[in-house]
């Protein structure tokens, strides 16, 4: 008899929290995704369990097997003792959780926790652009930079699980003070958060009456602004617009020619929310990091664009369980 | 009957070659240097092979067994062929040698070679202040700046033994032009060539009246100026020596923060010549982290000089060969 076997992903970020039912190959047969609770700890875990133990039930009716539970989060995780050290910002309280043993006592289930930059990487090395490399790195550019890397077919942790926190490279010892207290890294030029706020850097030094009458409206309310307006405003040519974006794509290049000269990798696996917004963004850096760095490291290397989707974090969370089950 | 058994450990710098008798406790029983031949490649692998034969017989002649050869040598190689890919400008013809073909004809030895930064970073892990730690971080500040990552117990070494250039991450994307085609690479501000050449873009753009006798001279030939000279000058006070210096702390400063973003580690060691010339480096440098960068990851770390002193090259290419037959 041939039981579908399942593992449940769970992709927790600072709006959503995404639960899916995964196999071994990505596919995933059912998913669900819910805000992310602001009240606390507790509400964030308890709707995760809701959700887990219907999944459970489920399998029970349907008739299918359930083999685990990976979890990719935001922040700083310990794998080995399956701890969110410290989460972001954006979730409330979301710091020494023990996630790993809080769901194993509710569920009885094997748990996985990771980086959910680091899940990325995973979804990327088993299944997306980096399926036949032993070597990658990867980077997601979204509200922040997260980064995560394959050597030699595994995940690098470090002494604690915190390796790969590549947005905070600095590439500009001398650029704006970033909010992990470390100045022109990475991500203060190519997130999100960092493009919207060197553009608020911009508009704060010109006379309202130099600017064009829509973006003088955000001088107003310059908290507003945000990374998909500077694209927007680039588009349509608007000069200091196009400086913030070309400032992001040099900080990219000159990062990605570190972490080349670092990892000596095959491919860049670029993904994250802003890649949508970022026409050519992979040609244009595999194209410009030719022209620097050492030659021997840097002409052999790919860059791509991840074509995982919207649900590689709930599928990069799954595969931590079909990787130690194998 | 208890045979004494030592590795041959090979050190290939710029300036000289080093070959030595070395047991597993990195204790050597012999050693010889000699200048780097400058004529060819043939000239520096026949004198190589010279050394290593008459250590041959010696170990014949004295009873003891020699159970294989470790390399070390400047520039990029590729340790799962063997192949020196591509040396520094320093020594002449030194791309695409296959040194560990050369050397087990002639010998009959099983025989090692990497990078002499890795080579480092393996003895520093075995012997030296990463002893007891999994994940350790090198960097050698000397002509250039180098660097060898031990992650888990075993050196990072990326897709053909490229990895580990940390020399060549940038911390200043508007920096000076480094020789990697790169700009404001860490090797730029803190290496021995990159303190002179500061020193001297600085000296380029001040009035032969204004400056001390003793250093209007150097203006006159600017090419015979060394980093030893800008440590003497900050030594004395001067102010554009000193504020060399201070750049140069700075750009470690940032680099080594970006290495702990990126690498998790437990420790940092510096090696190399230069760190002889610069008092409190390590001291100055583990204060200083600990005010920018990820308290989490940044908070632990311990920043060491090597104590190795001047045979680490020679005992960390040996060490490749008491790794692989343990």
């Amino acid at each position: 008899m041939n039981v579908n076997t399942y593992s449940i992903g769970i992709d927790i970020g600072g709006t959503k929290i995404a639960v899916g039912l995964v196999d071994r190959h990505g596919d995933i047969l059912y998913k669900q995704t819910t805000p992310t609770p602001s009240e606390s700890r507790a509400s964030i875990l308890n709707t995760i369990k809701a959700i887990v133990l219907s999944y459970m039930k489920m399998s029970e009716k349907e008739g299918f097997k359930i083999n685990g539970i990976g979890i990719g989060s935001a922040g700083q995780i310990d794998p080995n003792k399956g701890v969110i050290i410290s989460g972001t910002k954006n979730i409330k309280d979301w710091n020494q959780v023990p996630i790993r043993d809080v769901l194993q006592k509710a569920t009885n289930l094997p748990v996985w926790v990771d980086n959910d930059a680091n899940t990325f990487a995973l979804a990327e090395h088993r299944l997306g652009k980096g399926k036949d490399l032993n070597h990658i790195v990867c980077l997601t550019l979204g509200t922040g930079v997260g980064g995560g890397v394959v050597s030699d077919g595994s995940l690098i942790h470090g002494t604690f699980g915190g390796a790969g926190e590549l947005g905070h490279m600095t590439v500009n010892m001398n650029g704006p003070a970033c909010n992990c207290g470390s100045n022109g890294c990475l991500e203060t030029y190519a997130s999100g958060t960092g493009i919207a706020q060197r553009m608020r850097d911009q508009l704060a030094n010109m006379p309202t009456d130099d600017l064009p009458a829509h973006i003088a409206d955000y001088k107003q309310h310059l908290d507003a602004l945000t990374s998909k307006e500077v694209f927007q405003w680039r588009e349509e040519g608007y000069e200091p617009a196009v400086a913030v974006i070309d400032t992001a794509v040099q900080a990219l290049i000159y990062g990605i020619v570190s972490l080349i000269h670092t990892f000596n990798p095959q491919a860049i696996v670029l993904g994250g929310g802003l890649v949508a917004h970022w026409p050519n963004l992979a040609a244009t850096i595999s194209k410009q990091i030719k022209d620097i760095g050492m030659a021997s490291l840097v002409k052999p290397v790919k860059i791509f664009t991840s074509e995982l989707g919207r649900d590689s974090g709930l599928i990069g969370a799954a595969m931590q369980v079909w990787h130690d089950v194998e």
